[in-house]
């Protein structure tokens, strides 16, 4: 109600004006259509969840940036009456029970959990906002979109094949060409976390720190693994093998063996061989120091590189455990989520953009003696052959009503005079060229379009 | 995390799966081409917002009604441990400072204060869900959408005239021919209350006991008059002036006197002249009892009827001051609100819907000796011919891939065995017909839409 209170949207978050909105749907708009070109179907699940469906999924950092709703004020008030929050050290079970979608995979989970008829094989593609109450930064929001395939049902690895090549013919079909989707494996990465003489304790913690290789640097890593309590010793053995497993051919050495880690190999290059000839193909590059932070991946894992970006596009990964978290019965499932933000900030730096337009083509002015309702009426007539048309809603002279014609950007203006009005007319004025012609209104929109 | 969380959405929010998204696509893109016909510009405000920007906006109901986020953990904690919850007796500033997004067009007031080089006439169109945190009932949900067309900048009743036109045109081109636009004015409603010798007090809750008459009658409204005070004179008074108002040429009579009730009935019959050759015109109704709930309206005001659905199927009005609330300057402004769940639930009732189709047109299925790379290889060249394609991804009997296109409702499926990958084909098989051929992957598209 104060006059004081900040006009502007809150810190992390953006209005998005018709420029945005058209920049952004020309991108949605390349998704959907390649998605749907996949065979994947749409999803769309609410805003707010129970917070026991998030908790426990994104790691310790992902709860701790879940967006978490106040109980409706009485409940809370007997909470608090009761003492209950004190007792309980503020869980969150007495001060709030729901939370805001986090990402767009685990509301998937629930989804399969619930839904008894999905077909054997849920391929479906999910485009919405998610929130995090992070600290904001540069290409960092606490809303952002993102844009997900998941294929849940099966364990071949075409599953994943098909996934990277949505998303590569997605950035194809926006004009990229260079970018990486870096892969690797979970359980080649923990083989080698563990013959590295890292405990099974300690192997999160290990790859939480290797996730900020590209950020931090080797000495950065070491560094963090050291303050998690990791020895120099494993440490120095893990970033060796790391060396080693990029150089040519080491994957395939580690395919022939036995144990969790070839398994892992074997894999990769089954996903590689199914690839081949897909959109893909060409993109896909394997990264044996890739490890995603989130906690839930357990086989292949995936991350979109471009060059000028620090951090990723995207990424994504298979996730065979997930689903069973909210039923008895494990589902296997991969996915790949494309970040819209990210993708947006590259296109823009880069230009990649094609010329967009939106708003009115033609702004209807009308003279003083012409009746509101003419234009009103005319305007009508317009619309119906397809123009977008505003009409000038004050009355005021026509200087200043061609002035904000220059101003909201119309191609055209119809200016409705007496004459016109009795002949069923417009008089018709390109704005670039400062032609006028007098043409009936059954003609505007061909002569516009001409 | 535990087996025990519900999968269900919580109440009163709902899982959209791909055939429900599809019918929303349909209406929301009927709603988008109108609006933009109309030149009104896209705009999309965050899902969070300040508290202070949304309180005292909605009226007492609807601040109750908001729903709010608690702060991070630690900051909370820290109001808590210092008691001031308690002595602030739970004020939201305490405990949550932000809250989710009400409806459009506040966050529209907070828009056009906030950017100073918007069109001097903003037309501006919002289409995104809202949250409320309502008991649910049958088509009243928490998370909704609504599609708003709003005007600011100018008092031109050409502007109320062109949002109801604009609502007009959305549901008649959705099939839609027995609505109306009721339509009254606060000032013409503010002067009957008044003269009824009903305090300007108690006007507010005159209103809000009159907006409920087509649900619970005229007793109804009587005996919530009388709880809230208004005397029985008083209010036999405003329910006489009001059936007066009904007769014909009442309107008119009144248009001819003086004073702010003469002001109101004037703006509607030029509001009703400026529409009289709009798409609006034969929808549009006088309804001297329509009083609407919310308390920022200043002028004419509206609500769309349809038989069959008790509420509404949106509504608006003119709010000339709540612009103001977050600048020093009042800015007029009008608008208009489409209850998306409102216009689905209709249509489905009447069967309104055109077939509506999505997901994959054909399923790729492959003998055991065919390599998966090969299904992604044809794949990926009938997706490039603009084929909705899914390949099926586990190695698995003919008999079983089979079973399950049908299962998904795919027409075609593609089969490929050793001869087909040789000859660079498919197996075209027509589910509905049974009928197959061989036909070269070039041409498949082409034979699945002869």
């Amino acid at each position: 109600m104060s006059k004081a209170t900040s006009t502007k949207p809150l810190g992390g978050m953006r209005d998005f004006l018709a420029a945005d909105v058209v920049r952004r749907r020309y991108v949605l708009d390349v998704v959907q259509r390649v998605y749907e070109s996949f065979g994947f179907v749409p999803l769309e699940t609410p805003t707010i969840e129970n917070l026991s469906t998030l908790l426990g999924k994104y790691g310790p950092e992902g709860d701790q940036l879940l967006y978490r709703l106040l109980h409706r004020r009485d409940k809370l008030a007997r909470a608090i009456e009761s003492g209950a929050d004190k007792d309980a050290g503020l869980t969150e079970l007495d001060l709030a029970a729901e939370g805001l979608r986090y990402d767009l995979t685990v509301p998937l989970a629930r989804v399969v959990a619930n839904y008894k008829d999905l077909p054997a094989f849920y391929k479906r593609y999910q485009v919405q906002p998610v929130w995090r109450a992070d600290r904001p930064a540069r290409g960092r929001f606490r809303e952002f979109y993102q844009c997900d395939v998941d294929i849940t049902g099966t364990s071949s690895l075409v599953a994943d094949s098909e996934v990277c090549s949505a998303i590569a013919t997605v950035l194809r079909e926006l004009g990229f060409s260079d970018f990486k989707i870096l892969t690797n494996h979970r359980e080649l990465l923990r083989a080698m976390v563990s013959d590295s003489g890292i405990s099974a304790e300690q192997e999160s913690l290990a790859l939480i720190a290797l996730d900020k290789l590209d950020k931090v640097g080797i000495d950065g890593v070491k560094q963090e693994l050291a303050q998690k309590g990791i020895g120099a010793a494993p440490a120095d053995s893990l970033l060796s093998s790391l060396e080693r497993m990029s150089a040519d051919g080491a994957l395939q050495e580690v395919a022939g063996g036995e144990g969790p880690g070839a398994r892992g190999a074997k894999e990769l290059l089954e996903l590689f061989d199914n690839a081949a000839q897909s959109p893909a193909a060409e993109h896909l590059v394997f990264d044996p120091t890739l490890a995603r932070g989130l906690s839930y991946y357990t086989g292949p894992i995936f991350e979109v590189q471009v060059d000028g970006l620090a951090g990723s596009m995207g990424g994504g990964g298979r996730y065979d455990n997930l689903i069973g978290m909210f039923q008895k019965q494990q589902v296997p499932a991969v996915g790949f989520s494309l970040g819209l933000e990210r993708v947006l900030l590259v296109m823009s730096e880069r230009e990649m953009f094609p010329r967009l337009s939106i708003g009115p083509e033609l702004l209807l002015c009308r003279m003083a003696e012409v009746p509101a309702a003419k234009a009103v009426a005319v305007a009508s007539e317009l619309r119906s052959s397809g123009l977008r048309v505003e009409v000038y809603a004050d009355p005021a002279p026509m200087k200043k009503q061609l002035s904000y014609a220059n101003a909201i950007g119309v191609s055209h203006v119809g200016i409705l005079g007496p004459q016109e009005v009795a002949d069923g007319a417009v008089s018709l004025k390109a704005l670039d060229t400062g032609a006028q012609q007098v043409c009936a209104v059954a003609d505007v929109a061909d002569k516009m379009s001409s």
